[in-house]
């Protein structure tokens, strides 16, 4: 007797009440198992477990977020709405607009997406009805969403939260919930235009936020597909050796090389060969040069690709961007659904642990678990195929986007804001209501109620009679920068004291008056 | 034999090279199953359904998105901006911080705080791990972040999606994933400060959304307690009495007495008098009859809720709000958790199906699916005792706060936008780059570049020559209001044919001008 067979005796002997219904199943069964019937049987062990559950020691309430999920605190949504804010800008000076999908799919929706990484998607549970997963990214809902409601083209940004259930170094600032920031553009239209804006979002986004000097790489998978043919790769090994190429960002050449020859049995000499053209690195030049290329030049894929690199260099140049982009044929990724153009952005400063592992989640930001370099910020690329794997007749839309690092940025955001002297601010509170005197509460609460109305952000203390050095106390911890504060003698003056926090400096404003004095002080 | 031991003998079966392991495993775990063992047995199971799955005939894949849920097309989420817009504006000039929380949960944080409705929980599936449901509100995961968090107050607000796995009518607006927008304040603050702001707040929003006249009914636990305890109801009936009056507000008073009578065994006499307070309307003059009557004076409970209301009511006056605010006895509200004041706000205007029935499940987003009249649009109240029961040591955290039914108001607000003559802008293109002729694509990049530069929000179409017309469609589609023009006489003249969309009206403008004429007819 094995394993199984031991758990359903247990199962017999603990639940007697069940024992003649099981009995009468097995009969039933003994021709084999059905899905469905394995189903009920993980359904009776789940609930077995649930039974043991209350044996096993009670066990004592945790609290805590589920593994790899974290809070959000009010500091670290300053700092989210500050980069969200910057993006999105971007994003809308571009023309896009901006989707919603729901937080799960259909099950059959995700599969087959994510090759190996399927495994890493939640499942909810089966309580009847539809089988139902957490999005693993936001690209295959989207590319649902078209599908199903047939639009042909379309720009689109989409910032939402995407599951996985990894095993992630918390402490090094991984999650199993995070932040993907994608944006798309779908639609049949002229070679390398809208390959180019996305590039043009990139360089921008970076330039704003400010994180220093960057590069964004720049190659197309068929220029990898054409250089593999010539260099003699088999075909069916185009993949794989396509990740490990795209190690190198990671890895030094002689360990990639290793890795093909030892791993994935390729000789020696087509090693070199690739390694030759995964070392250069250009702009134009290199494309124009490469199509002049004996060996190149024959497959019919680098060709296509090179003409529409060269294109894509002249419009970036159009765009006022190429000082930071670079033609690299040692960029690969690893998401299969590429089919041109492929980019990834990488910073140039060298970053603390937190920030530059959030980084490799962030590869997962562009769907691409594998093969992300330590600095990487925002990837993407062209996908022409995905859309028509949705569609009941197979009709493409050509896509190519781009998708945010923007847990990675949150990351190096706050430990910016962490090194720095200045305070995050968790409000925008304009002003405090304040007194110094007993029972003016109600005074307070009507002055404050009168900013309210003027569209002026105040704070009141929700005490009757709090001493002045609290209310004071309260806008230097929160960085409230003025005071109005009500006296005796201001009522009868009908003028109000406003107190400017940092330079303690005060002045008596007529009451008619005050709500334009706090509008000039804070604009 | 009985089923689980033929599974096993279907595994060991047709997964030969596994036998000898699993015969293995059976001798060590003959003792009996531990909760990691059934995790093992569960995840074979699974596996071999997984392998099993190809065998069991093709199912057809069906395009569509999980039952209640829903895409929002780029034009709801232009609708859903506004709304959030005025709504955050609201909260930040009341200084509340945001916070934010995973989607799921430990299981166990969510048990035994929703009563009947835990059945309508989203659980995960156990793939290992800790168990998991998808959060059910917004209320609960303020909860648990307190006490994890030891905050003993902060005034918050959080806008994201909850799960229920209800049936909803969805032809009628209801969906299983919807928003909430809660705000809360926690902290021992001086008595019915924090909750006259949080009426004040409701009283800000929904005039400034613009849904039409409304009325905010508010009443106090303690004071139906009270009122129950006076009229003769028995202890153990006062929650379940208490739903059968939250349902005056779509019931007549015969029906719901019929109820309490009938289903729930109160005598006609108790009901009748239940009956006689539960008609009662007014302001802070009822609250102070009421302390004077001479049974529901006999209350402690009672009188410590109409203490409170008059407190409240004096500052609601304060905040200049009480003309639509009604101290009304037949409020209660389902909600176990309310300890003190509860309130609902209600719009006036009669509304379209659809609209209605989003109200009903935003009773859902105050966290109380029974008891929401049809036109309730905010909801909330005081729940005193629910960080307590999440602290180790029971510490309480007294809290106030209020639900915005936001899926209600997006639903008005797109039937308006329906019913407007005005377009709905899904995009805030202030200008698009075009051109009348043929080969100026390089032109329109580099000035589109330009703008993009200046921070201007431009387009340009993805072809390299399309026509005149297409471009200015596209401007009328997507409401772009100029068109920047360049031809081989402007280039030449060093100027751009600046053109309103609506009116037709072109003027040349000197290239060097072009940004701030743009900013000018754009600001």
């Amino acid at each position: 007797m094995n394993t199984l067979g031991l758990i359903s005796m247990r199962m017999c002997a603990g639940l007697m009440g069940r024992r003649t219904t099981m009995l009468l199943r097995s009969t039933r069964c003994s021709f084999g198992m059905t899905l469905s019937q394995i189903d009920e049987e993980v359904a009776k062990l789940l609930e077995l477990k649930a039974q043991l559950g209350g044996d096993e020691g009670k066990q004592t309430f945790v609290l805590k977020t589920a593994k790899g999920t974290r809070d959000y605190s009010p500091k670290q949504m300053a700092i989210r709405e500050k980069v969200f804010n910057i993006i999105i800008s971007c994003f809308k000076r571009h023309g896009a607009e901006t989707i919603d999908t729901p937080v799960f799919e259909l099950k059959e929706t995700l599969t087959g997406k994510y090759g190996e990484d399927s495994k890493l998607i939640y499942d909810l549970k089966d309580q009847g009805g539809e089988l139902l997963s957490l999005r693993y990214d936001l690209t295959v809902p989207f590319a649902r969403y078209l599908a199903m409601n047939k639009i042909t083209n379309i720009k689109r940004y989409h910032i939402a939260k995407v599951y996985r259930r990894d095993n992630p170094a918390m402490t090094r600032g991984r999650y199993r919930e995070f932040y993907q920031c994608d944006f798309d553009i779908a639609g049949q239209y002229d070679a390398m235009i809208p390959d180019a804006e996305c590039l043009k979002i990139v360089y921008e986004i970076l330039n704003e936020l400010d994180l220093g000097d960057f590069r964004i790489k720049v190659n197309d998978r068929r220029i990898l597909d054409g250089m593999f043919a010539v260099c003699g790769v088999p075909d069916e090994k185009f993949r794989t050796i396509c990740s490990t190429v795209d190690k190198l960002d990671k890895m030094a050449w002689e360990d990639v090389k290793n890795e093909m020859v030892n791993e994935k049995g390729l000789s020696e000499d087509v090693a070199d060969q690739i390694g030759q053209f995964v070392s250069m690195q250009g702009g134009l030049d290199l494309a124009e040069r490469l199509l002049q290329d004996p060996r190149l030049s024959k497959s019919k894929q680098a060709c296509a690709g090179l003409t529409d690199m060269k294109q894509l260099f002249s419009y970036l140049e159009l765009f006022q961007v190429t000082d930071k982009v670079v033609f690299d044929l040692s960029l690969a990724r690893g998401l299969d659904y590429y089919t041109g153009v492929i980019y990834e952005a990488i910073l140039s400063q060298t970053l603390p642990a937190a920030a530059s592992t959030a980084a490799e989640q962030n590869g997962a930001v562009a769907g691409d678990e594998a093969g992300v370099s330590v600095g990487s910020v925002a990837g993407g690329g062209r996908y022409d195929g995905l859309v028509g794997m949705f569609d009941p007749k197979g009709r493409k839309v050509p896509c190519v986007g781009v998708s945010i690092g923007i847990e990675r940025i949150f990351s190096i955001m706050e430990q910016k804001a962490e090194a720095s002297s200045e305070k995050v601010r968790t409000t925008e509170t304009q002003v405090l209501v304040a007194s110094a005197q007993k029972n003016l509460l109600e005074e307070r609460l009507k002055l404050t109620a009168e900013l309210w109305n003027a569209g002026i952000k105040a704070e009141v203390l929700y005490k009757k009679n709090p001493k002045l050095l609290s209310q004071l106390q309260h806008c230097e911890e929160t960085g409230i920068p003025l005071v109005a504060i009500l006296g005796e003698q201001e009522l009868k003056d009908g003028v109000v004291k406003l107190r400017n926090v940092a330079t303690r400096e005060e002045v008596d404003v007529p009451r008619f008056n005050l709500i334009d004095e706090i509008k000039t002080r804070t604009s």
